[in-house]
């Protein structure tokens, strides 16, 4: 099942997508609803992030060739240590956007903003101490996020406040797909139609449900938090006109468009 | 006004609080409200953190002595380089509790578990690119944090996951004070009754107007958001059984008691 979030008259709600028609619901997939019965058309509505989370966790470098991308781009940087164990980070509410809302660099950014195509574990049941066996039963599905970066400002930063929450930096959608073969997934990042990076999606450092485990013996997830599993190298930079899209096979396109701030 | 939320007949509620009476308003104090005309009891309910966040910012380090305590504790941290300008990181929403809940260590834990006693700003305006002279005007009130704060997994985690935003780490309340002097304000932490940390709240390295300036020059605030100040020193451990007070003069106590995980 695909579930979008969604525009229409004014009023923000949810649905299931089924080719291009969606069955709309009272209520949110995190919790009770029925479908209404009525159907919209994909293109009456304009879609928008599947969820604003209570918590926005992000693995951050989570793949063996962008950790050594990170540690030779940011000697300085904070949170360049190499993985030792699931370990997650933050991203805030602020950066996020829907899928074809425009990614607007600032204009004092040096102008090296990168993409990061990345799966995203959205969270359907409230969950603490899960075993690593067990761990995959709160998740409701999976969308795809863009942790866009900007490499000056992270290599200089005390947080990476900047250079990945300013305003627009973080596009997630375009739904929620709960139908996944995290195995047969492939990330393919492409810039104005040319691939810059295709990595199989599951060859992480530390996988879905360990990262969920380890999370959980400490923190209680909630339905609706989300779950960004980091990027492979490379990651390419991005000018203003851009068109950046990162596909998950079996998920779906995420597409934003680059602009600089006016 | 005193704005508090709590818990009443199993309904989450905000009002205004007159001495020990509670007006409830339909509403929130963050949108459209209007007073009920009804009156509760302060007796009869239950506080809640006064607000959950949509990001809960984080000054971090913002104070002389506990920078020079942070960069002495934890030389192999993340974070640790002294603030040159306001730069704000995330706390995790899963972390929040209410005024009178309890602190819960984990077993694991070393043991070495602090107080920060923090000013709380809460947003109670949308905005974006503050000037400083004109940065105040989107605050709805102030309230108190206790930033509690494992020190053996600061040292070690690659981020702040475990050591800051362990589940019941981030004491919030008792309510939104929204006539404050800021330098008239004391901030002074006790522990079983014991003063441990007194100081001038507003002795802050970069300031209440300083830091939402230059935060909204990148990110926009909502209403609802929080930032938290940030402790000066010296900051002490905190055992199972004891209560630890956060006191603001001009806004009320945060009394939390602390427990080992059953």
């Amino acid at each position: 099942m695909r579930w979008v979030r969604y525009a229409f008259n004014d009023q923000v709600c949810y649905g299931a997508l089924e080719d291009d028609r969606i069955r709309p619901i009272d209520g949110t997939p995190f919790g009770n609803h029925a479908f209404t019965g009525k159907r919209v058309g994909l293109d009456e509505v304009r879609l928008l992030a599947p969820v604003i989370p209570p918590t926005l966790y992000a693995a951050g470098m989570n793949y063996q060739s962008h950790i050594k991308e990170a540690l030779a781009l940011l000697p300085n940087g904070v949170g360049v240590r190499a993985p030792s164990r699931p370990e997650v980070g933050y991203r805030a509410i602020n950066a996020i956007i829907g899928p074809e809302e425009t990614i607007v660099i600032p204009r004092d950014s040096s102008g090296r903003v990168q993409h990061e195509g990345e799966l995203v574990v959205v969270i359907g049941k409230k969950a603490k101490h899960l075993r690593v066996e067990d761990a995959l039963d709160c998740v409701l599905g999976y969308t795809i996020g863009n942790d866009v970066s900007e490499r000056s400002w992270q290599a200089v930063d005390r947080t990476l406040w900047r250079s990945k929450n300013t305003d627009t930096f973080k596009p997630m959608g375009p739904w929620i797909e709960t139908e996944v073969d995290l195995d047969a997934l492939f990330t393919r990042v492409r810039v104005n139609g040319v691939v810059q990076s295709e990595f199989r999606t599951n060859n992480m450092v530390f996988g879905v449900a360990e990262y969920l485990s380890a999370m959980t013996q400490y923190l209680t997830l909630y339905p609706g938090d989300v779950l960004w599993m980091g990027a492979e190298a490379p990651c390419s930079d991005m000018f203003p006109g851009d068109v950046v899209e990162v596909e998950i096979e079996g998920i779906g396109v995420l597409r934003n468009r680059i602009a600089l701030e006016a």
